[in-house]
C-alpha cells in the first residue's frame, strides 16, 4: 500500500524527513491503520543521543513528518479525495510539541501512531504517540496547515 | 572561545546534533553572548523542507541542542563551575515546544538565542528564538534535565 508521501506534488516531495525525491533524506511514510495513522522507522545509528538511545531531534523530526502526513491523510478524507498521481494535500507545521517520557532505545523499530484531534478548514491537529516495541517513549502534538499549491514556486 | 559542547564528558559527546565525537553529526555549538546564549548554524541543503526553505525537523533539532547546551551553561554558572577538561553538566530534553512563525530561508546563517527562564535543581527552562538574518522565524521553549554521570554506562 502506498503512503501519502507517494502522492505529494513533485515540488513538495523534497523534504529531508519524508520527501521521496530527497536522496539523502529519511523517507518517512505515513498510512492509515484503521482509524489511526501509522509511521514506522528504524533509526540509523548516526542518530544517537547518548550511546544506545535515539536523538531527540530525530524523534521530533519523525513526529513532525508523521504529523504533516497524518494531516494530509485527514484532509484527503475530509475532501473525499482519493489520492492518485501527485494530487495529495500538503501541509506544513505551525507548531510542534514533543514530550520525551522515556529514553528511546536504538536498534528497535519505532511505531508512531496518530489520532486526528481536529480538522478545521486548512488546519489539522494531530496527537502522536511514539513506541519502541510496546513501550510508549514520546508523546507529540502538531498543528499542521495546508499550504497553497503555489507556495515555493 | 570554546563551546559548552567541547566540555561534555566523553560518554555524552556522541549526540547527532551537538556531539563533538559524532562524525556524521551537525556539531552545533553553544556559548554565552552577554546574558543570553547563542548557537549559529548554516544548514546543509539536504535539510530542505520545500525547495528554498529549511526543514522544520532540523530547526527543532537545533533548538533542542541549543536548549540542552544553554541549560548546561546555566547549570555551570549556577554551580560556580568553570568548564575545563570534560566536566561540564550534561542535560537531556524533557519537553520541546517549537512554533514556526515564518518559513526559514535556506542559504542564510541561522542565529539562535537563548534566555534562561528558570533554574530549579536539575531542571532548566530555556526560551529560544531562531533568526535568519534579522528575521525571527521560529520560537522555541525547552525543559531540560541534568542527567546523572552514570546514565548510559
Amino acid at each position: 500500500m502506498k503512503a501519502i508521501q507517494d502522492y505529494y506534488p513533485e515540488q513538495f516531495a523534497h523534504c529531508y524527513g519524508c520527501g521521496r525525491l530527497n536522496e539523502q533524506g529519511l523517507h518517512l511514510q505515513t498510512r492509515w491503520n484503521g482509524n489511526q495513522t501509522l509511521t514506522t522507522y528504524l533509526p540509523d545509528p548516526r542518530y544517537t543521543a547518548v550511546p544506545g538511545f535515539v536523538y531527540g531531534g530525530l524523534l521530533a523530526s519523525i513526529i513532525d513528518c508523521h504529523g504533516t502526513g497524518s494531516a494530509a491523510l485527514a484532509l484527503a478524507r475530509e475532501k473525499g479525495l482519493q489520492p492518485e498521481g501527485y494530487n495529495a494535500p500538503r501541509c506544513v507545521t505551525a507548531s510542534l510539541q514533543v514530550d520525551y517520557l522515556l529514553p528511546t532505545p536504538m536498534g528497535v523499530e519505532l511505531r508512531v501512531t496518530g489520532n486526528i484531534a481536529e480538522v478545521k478548514g486548512r488546519k489539522v491537529v494531530v496527537d502522536a504517540e511514539l513506541y519502541a516495541g510496546d513501550t510508549l517513549c514520546v508523546r507529540g502534538k502538531i498543528i499542521a496547515i495546508e499550504i497553497p499549491e503555489h507556495f515555493g514556486k
